[in-house]
């Protein structure tokens, strides 16, 4: 039964969900946000979704780029080098990013009959974004509960997961990452160093897939 | 001390809590999210920001016309006519819209390091609007407070107060509530016959103030 719509960034993490969840998931939904990476991860995006036959929807968000203050939002230059869970990543939070995508997503659901709103936190993002934790995912769908008329709650399978778990969960799917971007850069070729260039290649190695 | 954002529409009720707490609010924030009466309740909160001297910001949500269902984005024909609790004013309800609001103004509060969002939901809204109710308003708050760094929460004074309590307490303080707009229909002159309209004049009358 299709009750839910996914919050897909296009990126490792959200695309494997929505190939693991397919048979639930009637819309994706991608917010254009005006981060470095943005236009490359739509991309992925849009092709795992017609990949897979699911409506996909990307809605632009043009106040973060204009209003709120972020290294994700400033161009490459301003990402740090380094692990993910180092201090300096912390400049690439973009408050309440996820908050605010899950409370659009909420709306998108109620006005199509859905549910639910899935996401692809995971286990890895606990330490850096407070928007990722269990306690926000949880007293999240409390308030969407709350503040809908069909009750929408989230689901956030992988809240649990490391990210290479996530990458074998994909391997076992036949996903195909190639189609999948991360780098927080955003250039053609993923530059490598950034937190999310590491944690990627990590967690592909973890699963035993190429490192592309 | 000014720790404060406020989601002001350009409505009695936002209007009448940026004047009671005018001492704390260091910005306001009003989103233009396409529904009729937008343009007008945009220049009274601007007008009433520039005479308090609070910043005020204007937010376009323009994925909310061109993607949810409400009647209050499909023109002024579209507005029922009617007591603001009967069932017909349902088709009024913009899905999610205030845990939108306040996830996006709380990004806000934590961009430029404000503690608490402020917001004007009152007892008679929580009939029709999910998204008014205390349980709502108390698990949104949760939700911000475990997504952000700083632990952002809401307040929300008014939300056991009627409106014909606001307008009393708006009296007090000497609110202009001429240059204030509520009518879902969005014409130069409200048109008395809405939901908004009628419960607009009751809660002057019930202030005794004149019913301009």
């Amino acid at each position: 039964m299709k009750d839910s719509i996914i919050v897909l960034s296009g990126g490792m993490d959200s695309v494997t969900l929505l190939h693991d969840m397919k048979e639930r998931i009637a819309m994706a939904v991608t917010f254009d946000y005006g981060s470095n990476h943005n236009a490359r991860e739509i991309e992925c995006a849009r092709r795992q979704c017609g990949r897979l036959g699911v409506a996909h929807t990307v809605i632009e968000l043009g106040f973060m780029k204009r209003y709120f203050r972020s290294s994700l939002l400033e161009g490459a230059e301003a990402i740090p080098e380094g692990n993910y869970d180092d201090a300096n990543m912390k400049s690439t939070v973009v408050p309440f990013r996820n908050g605010i995508m899950l409370a659009i997503a909420c709306g998108l659901a109620e006005t199509n009959g859905l549910r639910h709103v899935m996401i692809a936190n995971h286990g890895g993002d606990h330490a850096i974004y407070p928007d990722c934790r269990p306690q926000f995912v949880a007293s999240m769908s409390e308030a969407m509960r709350n503040g809908t008329y069909e009750g929408v709650t989230i689901e956030a399978p992988y809240t649990h997961l490391t990210k290479g778990e996530i990458a074998l969960r994909g391997k076992e799917l036949g996903v195909d990452y190639a189609h999948t971007y991360s780098c927080y850069k955003g250039g053609e070729r993923p530059c490598g160093e950034c937190g999310t260039c590491r944690e990627r290649a990590e967690a592909l190695r973890f699963a035993g897939l190429p490192e592309e």
